[in-house]
């Protein structure tokens, strides 16, 4: 099925439809270019560590978007991984900001492991608008606008009901930070909920897919530590908007900077794994 | 791309051309019942723990496989997951012998976890001579034909070169055991593989499918204990074909039925996976 960014039956409109729409053309852009990428050599520097992979294709992808957004939308405001690395402030103000992460899951990207995707969000207000998110080697388009569902290629996503660990399946990610100490708590974390008995624990490489499988019912859980508020964004709206729960570790209100969170398909679920879990510390990206 | 069993380029013929043509076309078979079965409510039993699912669509499936072949090749043995589940023997005999996991992934299958194969695997003389895997979600078939190469879709398959653990992506999955001792030493594991800088270690919860994304480069190395002989049969000749390694944990020859394995695109990768792992003992399959 050709991607699109919504069912044909939702009402049209809205007051930031050209900017949704804007979103799904450039998150298509880019997924086309992450393809071609992929076919090709690349050369790798490192960010804080090698597991914090960055490419060139990474800033490409990065300046094409937020190059796109600012001539259509000038007043707007952006937070976005690669200029985050480069220095830039996270700070969300009420002013419409695009949160943007260019491609998530860079070095499944640098080692063609097929689990890769654009992720674009919107806020204004502080509030989480809409989400889009295109896994580009599968050419799944998911979507989610505040108060109007969440959608992949077409169709409506719904989490699962899931309530019970022991009949979880659960996803996480390691975090970029490979110190003993933390790699220590990583693991303990991923041990309390084997011995709780969850089906399964997966490791995917991309916090932004692992969040759309929530979304679609495909996990009951997911949590993590060391994520940013790029990889968040866009997956709290299609989560949300597909009748889940998004919240932070300590069981209270998600905190979009606090590179820390917890998602299930209901409250009890995401509350039994935030109480299961240690904290590991990655400091905020508002304070970076 | 339509999914095929073999590059157009590629040669005809040879002794078991009719079974392998055999083998590709149920295993499409299998994997239409399969995403039919994924689009509908399942009623789940458990054989030996809640990690370890078993579903109706597991015996229709192997069901199909095996009765369709006994028609053709009357004399041919059979070893299979649901068959060994219900006390028949895994031996490997001189005979022509299929080897045949219906759905591997099945904890995957039930949440619908978009990462579900089935797998073919064929021997004679006790050595492997194809083996065929298809992604029954994504529509990729993967085959490999002792001295014939190794494809997917058509499109033929190399593993990675690298030698480097500290460049390396590492698949393993967390084994069908999950008492606190067992789950120490796979913790343990992957500890060692992190520290030893491994760029990412990623978990996806279908043996089968890791083991074929490392026949195609996108990752470089694989180790798993607790997998069986119908999980590695097919795989084993796709890697070997692709221009890898598929060893003991030890360090020395594959035993297909010692449950335990390391894979790599190289020789040296394999040596150091091994070398790094402690032993987690889940016994042989020829003698449960």
């Amino acid at each position: 099925m050709k991607p699109s960014g919504e069912d044909e039956a939702a009402p049209a409109g809205g007051p930031w439809e050209e900017c949704f729409e804007a979103a799904v053309q450039l998150a298509l852009r880019a997924g086309q270019i992450i393809r071609k990428a992929l076919s090709e050599e690349k050369r790798v520097s490192t960010k804080t560590s090698a597991a914090d992979l960055v490419t060139e294709t990474d800033h490409l992808v990065e300046g094409l978007i937020i190059s796109e957004l600012q001539k259509r939308f000038p007043s707007h405001r952006f937070i976005a991984e690669e200029s985050a690395a480069a220095g830039a402030k996270c700070v969300l103000t009420p002013s419409p900001t695009w949160i943007v992460d260019p491609i998530d899951g860079t070095c499944n990207f640098v080692h063609r492991f097929p689990t890769v995707a654009v992720s674009i969000g919107f806020a204004v207000d502080q509030e989480l608008e809409f989400g889009v998110i295109y896994h580009c080697t599968e050419e799944r388009l998911y979507t989610g606008r505040r108060g109007r569902g969440a959608f992949c290629n077409g169709q409506r996503l719904q989490v699962s009901g899931e309530t019970d660990i022991s009949k979880a399946l659960v996803l996480t990610e390691i975090g970029p930070k490979r110190d003993p100490a933390t790699l220590k708590l990583f693991l303990s974390n991923m041990e309390r909920l084997l011995h709780a008995k969850a089906h399964g624990v997966r490791v995917i490489g991309s916090s932004t897919l692992a969040l759309c499988h929530l979304a679609s019912g495909a996990a009951d859980a997911y949590y993590q530590f060391g994520l940013h508020c790029w990889d968040l964004a866009a997956a709290t709206v299609i989560i949300r908007e597909a009748g889940g729960i998004v919240m932070d570790t300590s069981g209270g209100p998600l905190d979009l900077m606090s590179c820390r969170v917890v998602a299930a398909g209901t409250r009890e679920m995401a509350t039994l794994i935030a109480q299961a879990l240690q904290t590991i510390n990655y400091g905020r990206d508002d304070e970076k």
